[in-house]
Formats: structure tokens, sequence, C-alpha cells
């Protein structure tokens, strides 16, 4: 038996992005895209929270030291994306749509690589208080 | 390998309803509902999120359009419910107490009809912002 | 010189109105209140701040104890107003459209008669999220 | 004797951005606006409170009918605002600092001259959640 | 087939704590917890979240009466922890470092005792809006 | 003619502290305070708003850089009193009662001390989201 937690941090931080497929013509982008495809960018402040399951360790109480947490997102996310411009600015979109699917499952991945094995992660991304995604890893197809 | 993702939205409305059993008596009625069973009725503001789930389009880095999404919404279920009053202006809740779990049930019925057999539904409703359920449809009995 | 500071506190009721003005045809008061006018009424999750401010007691630290400020509106603002009908259930909007002005102003006027004279009074009562009201007490035409 | 009471509405729009002095060369640019100076632009979703003050209308219960107040705003400042670039897009910043203190002057001038005489206004306006502005028109210098 | 829902009650609680390790010496506590060492102990506003999954009876409407939950996490927590120090004022946290962690499992196991075996339950608890944890009670080691 | 504005920056910190009249007997400071008197101390995650009201700099579009505001807030109040104990930590408190209102008169000091004359200046404390206190400095009686 085991005691699993799950512990969360939230972040935030503000860009800006374009929703656009660059395999497709203009008529078809503004058709699909509407507004948000406005070539001169629009932006949001994005909220994340970053959940990490895994076991308490009966030393600390802890399943993760959120300081420990909040410094690996601050560093790889928030550094990495605030006040940016998520097409121009960085590499991480060019070929991949900038939905609010698409950026969770790239801070996702990066997030993955920089946690222990036996925690899982999940993310959800707030684009506004609105409208919001939730993301934890690939899936085999049933 | 397929990348599942959860998109929610939220919306709202207002409307009045009265906790009632029609086939008990009065006393009975006021002993298990209390002052929610006033039989002037009383009201809330409703917050729904609503989630869905499924793969995301390569093509539009959407699970499905928010726009899209918003506008079901919009129609079916504010336009229905929003000032309202839950037992007078409409059949839903004839015959059907309208407590949050009953009326989380009937919106994701209405919703569940409206969406592709690919996406699941989840849907919360908050009655107060001390108050919410949760409702994902039938489930077989274990 | 004196330490004046403003002490808040914030309560909730849910009850149900309806806007109409009973010296009017129906005809006018569907054209001026449209869906609010809805004779079987709709309900809102009022929220209340309830803004007192005065000298600071050197002796306490207090403008005013909020544990007895909490008392004085759960007694005379929730338990008259917390799941009623403020048509049907209570005298005070028999002739008084019960808009979110107006609700503001009777509690004002209710809660104005429970406070210390040196104590100076503001409401602030949310319909919703985003529709709010904020009275302070009659004010001399300029 | 009148009962003055404040109105409020919240709205909200998505923007781009990007703090920049067209007076100033970049280095002094990027000394005093920092990483907000990004020449790439980056975005915030705006909240936006809308203060009305005036008389309540006797025979209504209204300082103004918040369904007009709404639609005021959604039509000169939503449609405007949300999902541009506020440099590229519109003619408002091409001389003007879109600072949130300047976005909220703008605001209040456009806001201003769709109402009656006798009422007063004030902006809110909310950069992130942590960070905002207030403005009520121009003051005399004292 | 059976209407499976969860429904949410929020509380909360102000209380003080301190993160210690008793076995450890006062180096290693000081490294480990940091600020969060504090001999003299620091607080927080904890807010909770209890939930609760079951069958929707259908005479009531209801998994369980709102009421009665919010009673039982009254008597039971918020009696138990409100404007005490978790070390000094009970016997819970004498042995168990007092981590948000450890402070869900502990109300998880005192409400698990006092719902319908038919309920299954799930804790949220919040140190601050940005750091918060879940508890669903013991997993078998897979 | 000048345009005025107001400027606002959200901050927190958690503390711990007790309500306590030293020149009163035991008896008197529990019937006073009650169980905000407990001699072990409870805390609040406080949160702070700092309102700083000035003339907008026509060549940057500020009142004061943010980053300038909330770098003096952290470094005056966050490093002061965020994991402290608000009676056995610091000396200011020593002689004085730490109430909201208190606390709030004690913060606008300090950063009164920082900010230009021509700025004036506005402090709202949160104990929790339900109670909270407002100070603009010493006012003449009149």
């Amino acid at each position: 038996m085991a005691e699993i937690v799950t512990v969360s941090r939230k972040a935030h931080f503000n860009a800006t992005h374009r929703l656009h497929n660059p395999y497709w013509d203009d008529v078809r982008n503004e058709k699909v895209f509407g507004k948000c495809n406005n070539q001169n960018y629009h932006g949001h402040n994005y909220s994340l929270i970053v959940k990490v399951t895994g076991e308490v360790d009966p030393e600390t109480g802890y399943v993760i030291d959120l300081g420990v947490l909040s410094q690996i997102i601050k560093e790889h996310i928030e550094e990495r994306y605030d006040h940016k411009n998520l097409y121009m600015d960085l590499e991480d979109f060019r070929d991949l749509n900038p939905s609010a699917e698409n950026i969770a499952i790239r801070i996702w991945l990066i997030l993955r690589d920089k946690l222990d094995d036996r925690l899982s992660l999940r993310i959800e991304l707030y684009e506004t208080e609105r409208n919001f995604v939730e993301y934890s890893g690939p899936e085999l197809i049933k």
C-alpha cells in the first residue's frame, strides 16, 4: 500500500500567438481560425497548472518539493514563453499551430524530461478563464 | 499512439428552482429539502464547465473548435435555461427534482447528442462557488 | 489626527426576483426589462460586500469587530433574503422594483440602522460576477 | 436628496502590444521597458470594469440599463480591441505608448462620448490579475 | 446502469504550521524545508474541497445532502483545525510533518470514517492559490 | 489639466499572528478576541493590493514602473513578513495588536517612505477572501 498524492503548482506567462496552418492558403486559414488568424497576432495571459503524482516521501512528507517544481517551471517554461511571440521568438511552433492543445503538449514534453520517472505528469493550460485544456501524455490508441 | 487532450469551455446561466418531490407530502418535502423547498422558489447563478476529450486534429491543432463548442452550449443550454424558472418554464424537470445532480445529468444528455461519437463528455455544474457536481455519463454497475 | 480605516466583510445569499413595474402594462414591462421580466422569476447568487469606515480603536486595533459585523449581516440580511423570492416572500419590494440598485439601497437602510453613528457605510452588491452596484447612502443634490 | 448609485459591468478582450516610445532609440526603449519592449510583441487577456455613477430612475430602478451598457462596451471597445495588435491593427496607439494607463485613458474617452452627461464614468483595466489601473477622467491640477 | 455523480463542497480553515522532521537535526531541517521550517511558525488560509462520488438517489436527486456533508466537514475538520497551531494544539501531527500532502491524508482518514461505504472520497487541499494537493485514499502498489 | 491614474499591484505573504492586548488580562483578551487570541497562534495567506495614484508620465505612459513598485513591495514587505510570526520574529507588533487594520497601517508607513512625494498611496489588505481592510494614511479629524 502506498500513499499516492497529486501536488499542483500554478504559474503564469503572457504571450502572443496566431492560429495559422502554413500548408493552407489564406482563405482556408481565415475560414477555420477566424479572428484568431489575425496576421498581426493577438495575445493571452496563459495560466498553467502543473500536476505531479507520486508517492509521499515518509521523511519529508513531500511528493516533490514545490519549491523545486516551481523553479523547474520558472526556468524551463516561464523564461521560455513569457513576454514572447510564440511564432517569431522561438522554434517550438515553427511547424506546429500554437493552439492551446499544442502548447499544452509542448509544455508536457519539456517538463516530462525534467522529472523523475516515478512521477506522473498532467498539464492544465488556461488560454482564458473560460477556455482551457488538459493533457497527460500520449496514449495508446484503443 | 494518439494525442488525447481535454478541452473545456465555461458558461453561465441564472435560473430559479425549488427542490420538491411531487410524490411526497409537504411535511416530508420540508423535512428533506428545508429552505430549498420554498414554494416561492429561490435562484442561482449556475456556472457550467463542459469538458470534451478526444484526439487533436493534426491540421488544426484542435480537439474541437472552441467557438463551435461555445455556440452549441449557447444554443442548447444557455438559451434553454437562462433567466428561466426550471419548474414552470420548461418540461425538463416536470418529474425530476432539479437538484444540481439532476441538472448536470440533463445537460450531459442534451450535449452528448450534439457531439461527435469520437468525443467523450464530462459536465461540471456549480450551483454556488462552494457547491458543485460532476457527471460523465451513465456507468455500468460494477 | 486619526487613523481612519475601512473594514469589509463579504457575504452571500441566493434569491429569486423579477424586474417588473406594477404601474406599467405588460408590453412596456417586457420591452424595458426583457428576459428579466419573466413572470415565473429567475434567480441569482448575490454576493454582498459591507464596507464600514471609522477610527481604529487603540485598545483592540479594530474599527468594528468583524465577528460582530458578520453576525449583524447574517441576522438582518442573510436570514431575511437567502433562499427567498424577493417578490412573494417579503414586503420589501412590494412597491419597489428589485433591481440590484434598489436591493443595495434597501440593504444599506437596514444595516445603517444597526451601526454606530460614528461609522460610515458603503454597500457593494454583485448580481453576477460581471454586474454589480455600489451605494453609500443618500446624497444632497448638487 | 437623491439616490446616487454606481453600476459596473465587466468585459474582456485579448490583445497584443509592445511598450515602445518611437522618439527614443532602441537602447533607451530596452532599458526602460525591458521585456515589454520585445519587438515581436506580447499579449494579455485584458479585463475591463466600466463603472457608471448616477441617479436611480424611480420608474425602472436603473441608473443605466446594464444590457445597454454591455452593448455599448461590446460595440465600441470589445469589437475594436479584441484579438487585435494594438500597434499594427489600429490608429489609437500610433503616437501613444499602449501602457495600461494609456489604454484606460483611451477607453474612458471613447465611452465618455457614448454616455449621458448626467452620468459619471470610471474605468478599471486589469492587464493581469496582479497589475491594474483606474481612471476617472482628466482633473484640474491643484 | 447507474447515474454516478461526484458532489463537492468547499470549506476553509486558517491554521499555523511549521515543516519539521523531529528525527533530523536543525541543519538538515533548515536545508530541506527552508523558510517553512521557521521555529516560530507561519500560517495559511487553507481551502478544502471534499469530493464525494456515488449513485444519485432517485427520490431526492442527491448523492449526499450537501447540508449534511457541510455539517460533517464543519464538525470534524473546521472545528478541529480552524485557528489552530497544527503542532501545539493537537495530536494529529506530533509525529507527522504537516505538509499539505500529510494534512490531506489526515483529513481523508477522518472523513472516510464518517461517510457511507458506498460513497468514495477525494480531498483537494489548497495551501495557497498556487500550491495544492489531491488525495483519494491508499492505493495498492502496482 | 492632468491625467491622474491609479496603478495597483497585488502581492502575497503568509504569516502567523495572534490578537492580544498585553495590557489586558487573559480573561479580557479571550473575551474580546475569542479564537483569534489562541496563545499558540494561527495564520493567514495575506493578499496585499498597493494602489499608487499620480500623473501619467507622457514619455513612458507610466505613473510608476510596475516592475519598480513590485520590487519595492518584495524587498520591504514580502521579505519582511512572509513566512514569519508577526509577534516573535519582528519588532513591528511588539506593542501593537496585529489586527488587519494595524498591519495595513504599518505597511502604509513603510511604503509611504519609499515612494515619491508626488504619488499618493492606498493599501488594501485581505486577511481572508471575506475579511479585508483599506487605509490611505492619517486624516485630520473633522
